[in-house]
């Protein structure tokens, strides 16, 4: 029995695209090797790769302007990645709104002029600030956010106008939502919550971002380097390429962005909708600002936030702990959560809190 | 039915460990999640990944003055991970042999003063030079070489003396002989060819050589960061992980090092004895130095190694083609390969030759 499982990443996957790697993981396509065991360079791979890249481009609605790029690190070597491609001038901008950005800071810090332009760390990071083109310097090279944050629960509801490109971290809300691509100069992403397993990150940069790196970033970090190999310049993660390759073809088949944030916002308009209700539990996001994806919420008592997270895994909601940084519980409601998680996570809630009054 | 797959890497791995994978692919011992899905610090994922770490310390015999690295990237980001780990003083001496050697050495010369102290480039790599203590610089952090050369198909058969600690790529033959770890500062690997499929890297560092960097190294490239959180400061590539988990247990089963260090000798003596008594056949690599992994071989004529790699690969003997550098043939025989995937090869050789007279 498959349980329902709101891990903040890695996290689920849809069971079709479970099924049909396990169906041929000894032989793809009657080829007799695994995907696994297949040279990077032959003719079984190649087509799988070549079709994760246009399959991002088709639903993000990405332009020839930009590389997709498919590296391997996490978002936490882009971290530093990022600057070490972008810084030209040395100067950029961040706004801090979370455990991940505050990361993404300081790793910059180390090869710049940094300036935190705004943050929300005064509140425990439980609203985004309202930033404007004039709260950023303007002989910058970038300015970096991070769309969802995954820790506290909130979420980016505007793309913020600024003097220079946008570098934005979205690996908790790619494919979740519409994206105006157009308006970045780079994202990036952890694969592990909405698209494929650990081990592959994608990295989506305009082209004229790429020409020119700082003089001490090492090749293996440089855009222009992989972005012109077609992410092939060394051994890819193959196989994780390939389970994105089958999420995001299962993803067109649904309908694409449009139709899974439709049901995203479903999802968490029952689950806040819910815990608004409640005479129990409680989010503490400001509401405009509130994630799609992550949903913290509290009995605002520790034992029985502990009490809850025990009962619910046994009755097969797993990882609903939430972060140390937060406490009480988190549901993470990522694409591969179905709608019956939610719906059944209430049910449960429900029940709970008529036991526990 | 499956094919002998002859690929440099990413390459066979034995079939029981893909039918286990295949088996529990969708819910990991009956937990109902994947191991694709689970998070990376819950309580079943967390005892594979110290399982991986564990099986690497006893199948190479590792001391605990080392670290085991569980990370990402590919040895081509290791090429830089080691000098700005290890230049402290800002010096390291580098031998040539091959293709990826230089390449480490030419981006190591980015971050300090590097030294060539030897190269077979002369004679298209085809031997490994005979290096003496003395000729290394005494001043140095650390001495890098390549201990088997995938692409021209050479082998060192001795670990030279250096007045500072050794730093070795064994991406093409870790676990496929036995190795006395003591005797290096640094081993890494990228494990699609003997331990997992691609995108994860193996390092095994002396904790001792992780206290300080480069100045300038990032975060997450810092061998010392990714020690002390057992490789998981940041999420690590949990399925390859977990297949390399399985393979480990299965190589342990089946004896460890020793046994299949007996199983690669015997593959590797059958298909050079077959090569050498040909009149069709020859390797042009210097015999002491033959690898015993990777089998370079030519007819000496390309079209017939053309027909060649065609009528091989319709009679299920798969990537056969030499890499473009060599020309001609490449069987590459790692752990994966069984030894009738080498016997038939030959007969299909011997056919070959007699009907190509």
């Amino acid at each position: 029995m498959r349980v329902y499982n709101f891990s903040a990443g890695p996290t689920m996957l849809p069971e079709d695209v479970l099924l049909e790697a396990q169906k041929e993981l000894l032989s793809l396509g009657g080829c007799g090797m695994s995907v696994m065991e297949l040279s990077h360079r032959g003719k079984q791979y190649e087509p799988i790769h070549m079709e994760c890249i246009s399959l991002f481009k088709e639903l993000m609605g990405i332009s020839d302007d930009y590389y997709v790029l498919l590296l391997q690190g996490g978002a936490s070597l882009q971290f530093e990645a990022v600057p070490l491609n972008l810084l030209i001038k040395g100067r950029a901008d961040y706004v801090v709104t979370g455990n991940f950005s505050s990361k993404a800071y300081k790793e910059a810090k180390k090869f710049g002029d940094i300036k935190l332009t705004a943050t929300s760390e005064d509140k425990n990071y439980t609203y985004i600030p309202k930033v404007k083109k004039k709260d950023f310097r303007t002989d910058i090279d970038y300015v970096h956010y991070t769309a969802n944050n995954t820790i506290f629960g909130s979420r980016w509801n505007y793309i913020p106008e600024a003097p220079a490109p946008l570098a934005c971290d979205m690996s908790s809300s790619i494919l979740s939502e519409e994206v105006d691509v157009s308006k970045f100069g780079l994202i990036y992403a952890g694969a592990q919550k909405n698209v494929a397993p650990a081990g592959l990150t994608v990295v989506i940069v305009k082209k004229s971002l790429t020409e020119q790196t700082m003089p001490l970033c090492p090749t293996m970090l440089k855009y222009g380097v992989h972005g012109k190999d077609n992410s092939l310049y060394n051994t890819p993660p193959c196989f994780a390429i390939y389970v994105a390759t089958l999420n995001l073809r299962y993803l067109k088949k649904f309908g694409g962005v449009k139709e899974i944030q439709k049901v995203n916002e479903y999802k968490a308009g029952l689950l806040y909708g819910h815990i608004d209700n409640s005479k129990l539990f409680s989010n503490h996001v400001a509401k405009e600002d509130r994630s799609l994806m992550n949903v913290p919420f509290t009995t605002g008592n520790e034992e029985l936030d502990a009490k809850f997270v025990k009962e619910s895994n046994a009755a097969g909601f797993v990882s609903l702990k939430g972060h140390r940084l937060v406490g009480g519980m988190r549901a993470s409601i990522y694409n591969g959560m179905p709608v019956e998680g939610v719906t059944e996570l209430i049910d449960f809630m429900k029940k709970f809190e008529t036991a526990n009054k």
